[in-house]
């Protein structure tokens, strides 16, 4: 996603540095000469790099607060979203706290240590729930759904739980709606975007709708919640926030993300603004753009791999070039694989349903 | 304008190099590892380039087509447009030729070399007139307006007339309005963007206003000699025209550039696939993508250097940041001067004249 929000800085005038730690070049390593290729284990080539930087972000909320905090504070380099907002979200259990005490509905939740404390939890919110490491997790990894107290153990071990990791349980919520908002806030203000809904397939997002299928005084509220959220957090950049709507018309805040977001990729030609451009604008104090809707409509469909290439290469793509207003993504990954996000593409329209159906259509024989 | 093709690449999966030339680093050449920095004499270093590349594309016309040709036969690398097309229109006479075979109006014209020639162009297609070299130019440089036939000697050897250059005459048009379109081209077929209107001063472009205020059948006419003139040189890319149009509606084909084409930036918002989009598809041979406008018109302005600045900087631009579709580019340029092309801006709305009106008023105080 650094891709994205590098164009944007691109068009604004702006050079870009990478500091890259993968093992596999990332696609933005070959968008700049300015590539430092270090770990996040270095904080002395971290201050380097800062350093060399007029501002630094992150799309990335892994990396330990206490770490950011020296890196910024050593280098005197501004650094947002500020390692204080991603010390309130880097774990689990804070972050729930934290949303709660500003009146932020969470899924019903307590920390697990022990085969009792999960015994008790299964009694009080129902089998099956999930556990969840309080630290790390993406895209369902670090997360597992336990049906009974053999299964809860199992996982709890798997989790790290039996070597200290601290360990949240969390209800399973019968939703009927999964539903996401990015919220782009600094010094000018707040810009919400449309509430959308986001479809997944065992724990990964697949289609992306927007504005959801939900009464607009839902959208609305979950907008604000959204909003207050971000500023709980006293957060600056862009952020993302992921919803359960419940069969009772519960809105109750599930994850968040201080970074671009999946779930608003389509906003990069459904909105007058994308999450990358009020992502740009808001670390960097200029005024936020507009996020309404170019169209009444906008399905994203994520584009996951559907072979191991190397590289990667993607074929049966000519009808979504051919199709109008519809506008594919392919991120240039060195190595597909059965299931890994490579791409999406983004499709227009007037009626949400047939947009939808056009998007799945014109994507279903796409290979990668 | 580089760096905006260079941006749908990457978004396509695409690594990108750059054959820089320029003394001054250019925009593009911070967006990418792969920089070579040498000369357009160096036939060496170019073929050299061509090797490391899967297709080369150039948005230049001042480089021999010979010399386009030698790189490409002796690298074996696709480049296009291809040197048959910069052949055809690299040299005015030439190219004016070429289009007049096709059936285009092009604008009376004669080559000249003696003061006798100067004089019987004038007489026969009254004064003033304009005298240009046959290669080169750009923002007319290399055209010198010639009032009488002392003013003509004095433009003739100022172009280099008397060291050998051919220098072309043409008759000074009686125009109402200028107008442009951009064609993109390739064996999947054709796509054309709005006719647009492109309003000058001193020979600078200061805006476009798509679609043009003119007749429906006139804009249709100005798009059908558009792909008529890509057609005859065989074009594949993405290819701009402009146009006159007279007083009595007559329409004449006045410049051509087979490149990405200022007249064209407001397609970055303002079409369903942008001309650098179209121009990175043409090139690869993928499928063209859709140029209708997403609203009803669009208003660019040409951002020019206000004072002389190095490094260049942007100030009052907030109020664009700030309004509704207003979309504004800062190239990063490293050095700004006065009259520069140094950004635009693009704003999309319902109605031409209120649009035309905003898009003035927000973009009069920016410093640059």
């Amino acid at each position: 996603m650094a891709r994205m929000s590098s164009c944007v800085a691109f068009d604004l005038g702006i050079q870009i540095a990478v500091y890259a730690t993968a093992t596999d070049p990332e696609p933005v390593e070959f968008m700049t000469p300015h590539v430092t290729r270090s770990s996040f284990d270095n904080l002395e080539d971290m201050i380097t790099f800062a350093k060399s930087c007029d501002i630094v972000t992150l799309e990335n909320e892994f990396i330990d607060s206490d770490l950011l905090l020296k890196m910024r504070d050593e280098s005197g380099t501004p650094l947002y979203p500020s390692p204080e907002t991603f010390k309130l979200i880097e774990n689990k259990k804070i972050e729930k706290e934290t949303f709660e005490k500003a009146g932020i509905p969470v899924t019903p939740y307590a920390l697990v240590s022990s085969k009792e404390d999960m015994i008790a939890f299964g009694t009080e919110h129902g089998w099956p729930y999930l556990l969840k490491s309080s630290k790390g997790g993406y895209d369902g990894y670090g997360n597992e759904t336990v049906k009974d107290i053999d299964n809860a153990v199992e996982a709890f071990t798997k989790l790290g739980g039996t070597q200290g990791r601290e360990i949240l349980a969390e209800a399973y919520v019968n939703f009927r709606k999964e539903l996401a908002v990015q919220v782009a806030r600094n010094k000018h203000g707040v810009q919400v975007y449309p509430c959308c809904e986001t479809i997944q397939e065992n724990h990964i997002c697949v289609a992306v709708l927007s504005p959801a299928a939900i009464d607009p005084s839902l959208q609305i509220k979950v907008q604000e919640l959204a909003i207050a959220a971000t500023e709980a957090i006293d957060g600056k950049g862009i952020f993302a926030y992921e919803f359960f709507l419940t069969e009772d018309d519960e809105i109750l805040l599930n994850e968040s993300a201080p970074r671009p977001h999946n779930s608003g990729h389509y906003t990069i030609e459904g909105c007058a603004t994308s999450q990358f451009g009020n992502h740009v604008r808001a670390v960097m104090d200029l005024p936020l753009g507009s996020t309404e809707l170019r169209r009444p409509t906008a399905a994203m469909i994520n584009v996951l791999g559907t072979q191991k290439r190397r590289p990667s290469q993607i074929d049966n793509y000519e009808d979504v070039m051919k199709a109008s207003d519809a506008h594919l993504h392919f991120y240039g990954k060195l190595q597909s694989k059965v299931g890994r996000k490579m791409g999406h593409m983004t499709l227009l329209g007037d009626d949400l349903d047939e947009t939808y159906k056009l998007a799945q259509k014109l994507t279903k024989n796409i290979e990668i």
